[in-house]
């Protein structure tokens, strides 16, 4: 039972809004064992919409299609199918009512072009949209087949796909198999050096399947399951990660949606100790992600983003005489700012970026991309240079990746990274 | 002349990658005056894209298809496009010696397998590929229509498309018109008002043709014109654009790819003033926005992420009475963090954020999403609160946004802006 996407709109024909939807159906249609063939997107044009819907019935047997369900003129999803599969379009009283009382809770009257969001090819299943005016529509389409309406909107339309639409095919059409991927994520370790640790694994796995993936500063080893219940899948999962995991160690450093700052955020709070950044070239950057995570409070003290160097000797007490003697960007400087913003946040460890991210500011013997970066805490203190050669705003992405991983290593007493 | 988009692709169809090709072609065509009725994704199969080509040629007359020309086995676009013309792969001498020499000139032997990438459909035009070893193919298709390959990596796709594909199908067509689009934006002005204000140039506008649109705190006004010329448009754009800006004045703070941390940046250095900002809700985004500018550290002096009480007393001097009496997420705790963050810096302006950005922290009377923001100047400061609804990532953006508005509509005389 082979799968096709079809999304509905001239905003995203155009290229005016990306579409993020068919990557999102397409994802989830993998794992629940439906092959997906084709993705289409056509404009809001009732003959091309109702030839998009008879050209894919043509080559598959489900065809899932979002957008084009709102009020307004320009919405014709519901009308090229009903004339496609030669329907009637009946209105749903029950529906109507639900789109009145929406619009009662807000205090407000329904406009008289809602109504047409009431309307329902005869014979189609209704589809309940709790955080919209728009219902989804289950609409058989002959031959065993099905079209699947969805209104556009992603937070709409993806609880009604994972809850209500899969659920359905999946019965439907007797599926048992699921596919389910699952993402280690390594950070300061080149992708041949990877590739290298599992290449053998590499080799002989099919089910779970390897693929390697490089991403901002990152390398993810992604593993695709393919089997018939969750359980299983688990734990062909669980088998192939321990295995990478004994080659790999620790420069794994998280899995699926865990981000680097979630990891050590993770660390640092076990611990009980406390972290403040001083940051030059990543200009706040670090300090923003590692505010990103909730309850950050617990184990980040804060930072300085000291740009100039007049900031550096008067915020972090970086003596001007070391600058002058070394340059701003030098390790010595480095050592000295991480130093001087655990000091003033008295925290356990100081971290520390300055660099040159370009495009201008190379200086003889000091290239664009020229990065250090040190740590420091009681007693102790490390430092790493590095050479970056994106642009400025990537270049700043890796400082920060980089600045995260080299205390990350320290705290589990591993060594630093490589660019 | 009608134009369908082609991408090819296993991992764009499957949703692992999202494909941000297919929304710059139709971008581009449009602007090039080329109608796009339709795009479509099929992965790599031979039969199903050679029947994609197919079909498309049945609808369309120019026939835009990115990915499928690399050197692997999965690489099939140019045999699929070859079948469905009934044309032969041709090997072409010159293509191989730029593929041999791109390898020598990175001391590698160029392998076998890439060989495959000179080949070319007989009859095909061959289009330059600087950026890579695959070259682009622009094949006649019968009757006045043309297929076109290009490369599916981004940066070598993109300048094919504009300096190479788009030149040559205004020719082939006979294509005057192009269409080019400005986007003026807004800041801390509900979409609301930004409507009301130009409400009947909006109804009675249809060319240059006028939409709104909300994105990241911003409202856009997009400005749509049609003709022949570049000046001709230009001056189209020119003339409603002064017409809109006489409407709403310096509330548009910029065009088209300007960010306000662009714009600000530029104010000041035009007035040879410098800042410094006190983070704590916005935890070092205000400053990583800020140092994204190159040439930044013209007017930035740098910041305090002062996350905990403990860094705003030592490092800001805030009183910790102050914070004891009022609330760390109080007015006169962002005032006196405006003040502290000047003077320590001695920068002319002190920028400040206190807030709680949730899920958790609320206190009684200080629910998710209370935000004070301070600017602090020698002689006078300002203040105001805002309350943000949405998830901590998004609201993080929002008051950073209302905090570099806040200064802008200050250097320019302009009152606060609302949330």
């Amino acid at each position: 039972m082979p799968a096709e996407i079809l999304t509905i709109g001239t905003e995203i024909l155009l290229g005016q809004i990306v579409d993020t939807n068919a990557a999102y159906v397409a994802e989830r249609l993998a794992e629940a064992g439906i092959d997906v063939y084709q993705k289409t997107t056509v404009g809001d044009n009732l003959g091309r919409v109702a030839s998009a819907f008879r050209e894919a019935l043509g080559r598959a047997d489900i065809i899932i299609a979002t957008g084009g369900l709102g009020p307004t003129e320009d919405d014709l999803t519901r009308e090229a199918v009903a004339d496609v599969l030669g329907l009637k379009l009946v209105e749903d009283p029950e529906i109507l009512q639900g789109i009145q009382k929406r619009f009662a809770a807000r205090g407000l009257t329904m406009t008289e072009n809602n109504r047409k969001q009431a309307q329902v090819p005869k014979g189609a299943e209704v589809l309940d949209n709790p955080r919209g005016t728009a219902p989804g529509l289950y609409v058989p389409a002959g031959e065993g087949k099905v079209i699947v309406l969805m209104p556009g909107v992603p937070s709409e339309m993806r609880p009604m796909l994972t809850e209500q639409v899969i659920p359905r095919l999946r019965d439907a059409f007797g599926i048992r198999a699921r596919i389910v991927s699952r993402v280690l994520k390594t950070c300061g370790i080149a992708e041949s050096k990877v590739d290298a640790a599992i290449n053998d694994l590499f080799r002989t796995q099919r089910n779970p399947s390897i693929a390697l993936l490089a991403h901002a500063g990152e390398i993810h080893i992604r593993l695709t399951a393919k089997a018939d219940s969750p359980e299983a899948i688990a734990g062909m999962l669980d088998d192939l990660e321990a295995r990478i995991r004994q080659r790999l160690g620790p420069l794994v450093f998280g899995r699926d949606a865990e981000r680097l700052e979630d990891v050590l955020g993770g660390i640092l709070r076990a611990r009980g100790e406390r972290l403040a950044v001083a940051e030059s070239c990543t200009g706040g950057l670090i300090a923003h992600r590692l505010t990103n995570v909730p309850g950050s409070s617990d184990y980040f003290e804060g930072g300085v983003v000291a740009y100039s160097n007049a900031a550096k000797a008067a915020v972090l007490g970086v003596p001007e005489t070391l600058m002058a003697r070394h340059g701003s960007v030098s390790r010595e400087v480095a050592e000295a700012m991480a130093h001087g913003v655990r000091h003033l946040a008295r925290s356990h460890y100081g971290l520390a970026t300055t660099g040159i991210m370009g495009p201008g500011g190379a200086t003889p013997g000091k290239p664009v991309g020229l990065v250090h970066i040190a740590l420091n805490w009681e007693g102790g203190g490390l430092a790493r240079h590095y050479r970056f050669l994106a642009d400025r705003e990537t270049n700043k992405v890796r400082v920060a990746q980089m600045a995260l991983e080299l205390l990350r290593r320290h705290l589990l007493g591993l060594d630093g990274g490589e660019a």
